[in-house]
């Protein structure tokens, strides 16, 4: 049931994506204005489509869902009185749980649901692992689905729920759901914002002059001006009316996991976790890199623009100057639409190119945050060595990357991963640098504060795509017959 | 006669702005690929339109012109269908010298004129500085001009020229023309570059298979995968065709003055000037700041993306350690057409988000490549001083800039740029800063290569915009009122 | 919930609005060319915004809904590779019985839903009078309504139906139903007709190839060259596949009542209904009206393009020459845009013209086929006599429209229409014209067949527009306030 | 040069087509307004593209040109608004003279030119039969062009003319150019109209207030309620301002021969010419038609919509009764993008249908306004015949077209019209009809309202389609190899 193809980027951008950013806001005039300046400033989680819903008291809820960026769609004046009123809610998306190879207006969240007390909408950042089986059982029970999205099945669980209220009956629907999840949710004046007992997906409180702010990241608050008052915990749902915030925890507690990817990548670097700025802990993976695996060079680069602060780390351990060996095209976009063979063939040649005339000569170490497939690995090395340099030494702020990921990110599958078949020295020849190293699970846990490295019993966050060790069972994704690495041993 | 009003920018970007760039080649299969390819690689130097002329044997020229990106633009299959051939050249352009405050399409190059002799297509990086009078004759004597901007003089001055061939009309053309200028030309077969004879503007030469290729900037050679054959000289003109590079001098014979702010910021850091990537010559003029002005401080921060190469300099050289202190928003674009007061107002955070929890009790130096207005340098200090920074001390690339260009470059009226009205003092107490610097307009020649500094009696470069010393006299402004600093004298 | 304003139509057109058209085929290749023609016929019924399902046994169903003309929208071969498959159903729509005063995409049929036992597809052209207690009670039990369509509650019934197949599921569902309805649905392999107990709304049967169609009228089995086989019956529900058409009768039987006013104006004259071609009855109107109403005059002329038949079979029995006095402009449509407020006045002179030099110094009859508010009437008797008319007679092809329609007619509420609150004496007053009559009721059932007139106790044809008697009692809106003629009685 | 192939038009409609419809008006409040009705009115002349100029005292020129209908375009309050001012003038046109076979925005008039006195705009209706050889020679002597249009010429003509103001320099430009036009052209403050020295094309004056008013045709004045002052006469040049209409005659004063087309088809019917409606002559035509070539049969039926007149007079004459027996599809239009094959294949079945059950077994007499290439009329008849009529006789309202038209109307080439190599007997046959007859020439002339039909030695219109005898040589055709009767005889 799909219309519109996607539009496909045709370079293979060899990164894992996050799927999903959301926000929320109440007790605010023109609340539309702040969702959609928070979606902007949380555009690198899901550049594909952005929705918005609000409710004012005269007119009722009002949604407007697009294709695109946030800044295309949700700025202008005529847009905004679309989307009148004191409430919101947003989201962005990368792409959907839901039907592979396909875009869908319908997709595009938040999902709106007309309940007998009212209506609400939904905003969901992370995976529903058992979403396939509520699925069927919703489907064999009455329910007619409107998207492919697995998180649809909350607000279908919602509409069936006895609850007396809305903030109970999303405690009823979210007991029902597996997977991770950070949700944001409204109803007429409610702001409800709830994370998995993991926690494996961030959410953060805001304050703004009277009103409340619900972000997956802080650099969310910061563009509107909020002031960051704290992490939601793993497994707690919070609801915020104009009068203050109510604290629930509806699921048993358990020791939180937080995504440890989330230091690594996808969060934006200005953003705040745990105390202390992203930037900080990836400079500190750096030169937690440096120490693990140094080696005798000319000049450290990044692999722009992410690979940029485990760079600048990695120099000020080394002592090996910091240098822009490649450089990024500030036009590039999503937005190559069924490019010629040949423009599709430059590749990576689109957004980066090589500073020929300071690399030549030199041995150059590049700093980047992860491989995934290696594809673009091969050819920054290719353009380096291209142009003339003398040795080049990949260093990877990540450990080897082996395992997909269930809970909210877009992973190849398993065998697509590089390290899921070959060893580092394996990668290394297959790249064909002169050397390639990871940091190690320990030295990452290390850098993002964990003195004593991975507890291998109880470990502190989710590292199932580096460990194969998931925290929560992909159950859907077993009956299809995913082994995990425990169900292996 | 313009309908459209220009998708006017809400936010204050103060910078100067380069107009143009131009990229052209010949003897090659499917040249739009390739000049859309160039002119996506020289997007830096013009956002706002871009057009691309072709000519195919068998079904003659071809021309596109559109408002916008060229990735937007000029990358489908099916927009190279429609620009067949093996010669094509084309424009990207920032706004024209023609009506102020409206865009038309009609002003969007490359311009095309049909001789008696066959047709031709030109376009033009740089600013005409007679046409006002030009344009004035050509009208009295018939000519009808379709565009409000400068450079269609030259196809008019061409289409009434008695030459025998095309390169000798706009021999002619162009040497009835003052002011800055490179051109790139297409006849049916030859692909004709041209530089004024004070070379002001850039321009390249490079090879592609038996094909060649004319640019503003070498990256746009490195994209294609050309070879860099060399700089166009000064006052030189090449027609290249499949069987070669023919070099004229039609001009009388000059010492160049190359735009010394190409250097600071307008190429890009990977292009390739004087031997020298543009990087390395702002890592050294960071370096000649640092010496110049050093200052106590705990972190080098950039002002991103233009202040990084020096900020990178200034750090290597003072010892200080380099950081992101200001994070840039890699979705922003130019697109927030008719925002809300809100959103609007929110300007630079729109961009830039301070680095909140690095930032905090340090003392910072943060580097800018140019004060222009101030405006921005006034709300990056407001940002960095909420985010609780101890002192903020500025240090800026280039020296004042207190004089408007006339050379293709987009400058505010002389009374908005600030150095023109206050010194180096007052626009610190103006900026509410600890302490700014300027480089000197000797360490800026230093940086770039002139070990002597500046020549006061021969300058190497044009620097009108720092020293108010304009090689050509601009004489239509003149005639408006304006009067330059030799003429104050 | 709802997003874009309507595109208002400007300019009161004083008609009643057919409110759908259905079409559906299966048994062909490429199903979607056949129902694309089919709307296209049916077009006049409909003109907002349009859809079609397909099923492909490969790839399922597919659907695409899109404001706007089918011939705009559904004839692009690239649009038909969206909709591939043997099966297919479509629908035009003028407007909802959903919100007021608001178009959204999300009220476009055909609806589609999965069941357990697999997906259905439905088109609706009628109305459900009690529709709104049956969404409150779905509400209640957890379905989430996507549309604000009268039309949506069949399929959620059918969602929540025990049945073991669709068919049964939608006789389930359609036994719940009150009002008027001409339903075509799909499965995968099955094409699903049916008409309400009354058969209000039209529904024909043809066969094509080895394949059955279904449309609102014979126009659309001509346009894709099906021959046609009967009218379904009312109450009949038939199952098309490849294989044959089985007929059920699923309600209890009644008499038949069908729309009257299919015959004077929805239909179009190249239609068939009861054998004969709409157009033959509109003469025969024509002729009974001049029967019923003779006057001398010079010429008759037609209210373009809905009065020529009955202006035709008046000239013809009254042996006044029949002339064209007021031409329709072919380029008029319904996409006049935020027209300028002198534009917006022009009102009906942008659509029509009277015949000036024609038309000066004659006796004029005007015939049309009704007077709803009388607003377009007055406007079009001013521009006869602005041309210099002696005499306007005005003639009329349906009674006085007295009463709303609630079976799937758009029609303004009853004070508003002009015959609810004027005898024909004040209406030839307050139109200003020399006289006005209009057919009798009985005049109009000989018209269309009946010898002997209407059977009081027994009519033939709804007629509760102009004789306000309900077959089926309107109980949504009788619950608003809405007295019928017999409630009041 | 051009970049947008056509809109083809899927539908062989086998029609000669009108090229274009000018409008003019000064002296009034929002003088666009008037223009986009006037065009709107005008739109049956060329619907493929318009355009609108108008001056504005304080802003100067405004200038829109847009593909498609003026509906869609000019009427929106946000587009009037890009054109202030109280004079204007507009085009639309059907195609150009210039490039085969592609549409080109530059094509599209009015045509704007600067000159040394101040601005003016052009529109032309008709055709310059001897513009290659102006251009050529234009171009030679440095003016560039920028369209393809043979309509370009004037303006340049104009640019290069010494005369003291815009009217004397449009008649020194008119004087150098051959063929057929009726031109409306603007400057600041001054309307000219000026119709060739033969007045091939229409031209008509109004008032409106104190405002005038130029069009091709009545209705256009109609529309905007101005009154009917005169036709311009042949050769003769107004220039109207607020102050009044001074005439001109500028040319050697020669018989006028007004093309008879503009009576059988081009025209709308509630035109008026030679102070008739354009209805009542195609009536005349109907009635000699009847006179001259009788049949017996059931029905006389037009071809819609253009042979409705001609039928209506053929019924009244013979007492034949007048029936629709092919209907129109009322939505459709030119916008069948890119159909598919089996869409494509439907041709003239999704414009036109037949009433089937009235048709069945009847003696149809088709009344049509002309046969090009017969290729419409073979399908109608098959149509006809397949719905079951006994007898199928077509009678058709012009004589043979045997001759292209170089008078700004669209005709096949000479060998593609079927009248050019068949007599009226082998075209009988070939379209396999009972019967078939053309009005003959003189016939025509009487109807038109030459009492003794055509006078051969010096006949009083333009029959050159009919008759080979061309009034002016087609010089640029001749050149080109085309032999009129004249040269063939």
């Amino acid at each position: 049931m799909s219309q519109i193809m996607p539009p496909a980027h045709p370079f293979d951008d060899d990164k894992l994506k996050e799927e999903c950013g959301v926000f929320g806001v109440v007790g605010v005039a023109d609340a539309a204005n702040f969702v959609a300046l928070g979606l902007h400033a949380l555009q690198h989680r899901g550049q594909e489509a952005g929705g918005i819903v609000t409710h004012h008291t005269d007119t009722g809820f009002h949604q407007v869902r697009r294709m695109g960026l946030v800044r295309d769609n949700f700025t202008s004046a005529s847009m905004m009185e679309k989307l009148p009123g004191g409430i919101g809610i947003g989201h962005v998306r990368y792409s959907t749980a839901g039907a592979k190879g396909q875009t869908n207006m319908r997709d595009v969240q938040p999902f709106f649901g007309e309940f007998s007390m009212g209506g609400a909408a939904i905003a969901h950042n992370g995976n529903i692992t058992n979403a396939l089986s509520l699925r069927k059982e919703l489907i064999e029970r009455g329910s007619i689905f409107q998207s492919t999205s697995d998180s649809e099945c909350i607000i279908h669980l919602m509409a069936r729920s006895m609850g007396r209220n809305i903030p109970d009956r999303m405690e009823e629907a979210l007991r029902k759901v597996e997977g991770a999840f950070s949700v944001v949710a409204m109803t007429r004046t409610k702001l409800i914002g709830c994370r998995d007992p993991l926690g494996v997906r961030p959410l953060v409180l805001g304050k703004i002059g009277d009103g409340w702010v619900l972000a997956s990241e802080t650099c969310a608050l910061d563009i509107i001006g909020a002031e960051f008052v704290r992490e939601i915990e793993a497994g707690e749902m919070v609801v915020a009316t104009e009068r203050g915030v109510e604290s629930h925890f509806p699921f048993r507690r358990q020791k939180s996991r937080f995504c440890i990817f989330e230091h690594v990548y996808f969060s934006r670097p200005d953003s705040q976790l745990g105390g202390r700025s992203v930037y900080e802990t990836r400079e500190a993976i750096g030169r937690e890199l440096a120490k693990e695996a140094p080696v005798d060079a000319d000049l450290v680069c990044p692999v722009p623009d992410s690979g940029t602060p485990a760079a600048i780390g990695y120099s000020l351990e080394s002592g090996i100057p910091y240098a822009m060996g490649i450089i990024r095209n500030n036009y590039m976009g999503r937005t190559f639409i069924e490019p010629t063979e040949q423009i599709r063939n430059m590749g990576v040649r689109l957004k980066l190119n090589v500073n020929r005339a300071l690399i030549k000569g030199k041995r150059v170490i590049l700093v980047d945050d992860s491989v995934v497939r290696g594809t673009t690995s091969r050819k920054i090395k290719e353009m380096i060595l291209d142009a003339g340099a003398a040795e080049v030494h990949f260093r990877i702020a990540s450990p080897p990357t082996a395992w997909p990921c269930f809970y909210g990110v877009d992973t190849p599958e398993r065998e697509k991963l590089l390290a899921a078949t070959m060893s580092e020295d394996e990668m290394c020849k297959h790249l064909g640098v002169d050397s390639l190293r990871f940091i190690s699970l320990d030295g990452l846990y290390r850098a993002v504060g964990e003195a004593k490295g991975r507890d291998a019993n109880a470990p502190a966050y989710c590292d199932a795509c580096f460990s194969g060790e998931y925290p929560v069972a992909p159950s859907d994704m077993i009956e299809q017959g995913f082994r995990s690495k425990q169900a292996a041993e």
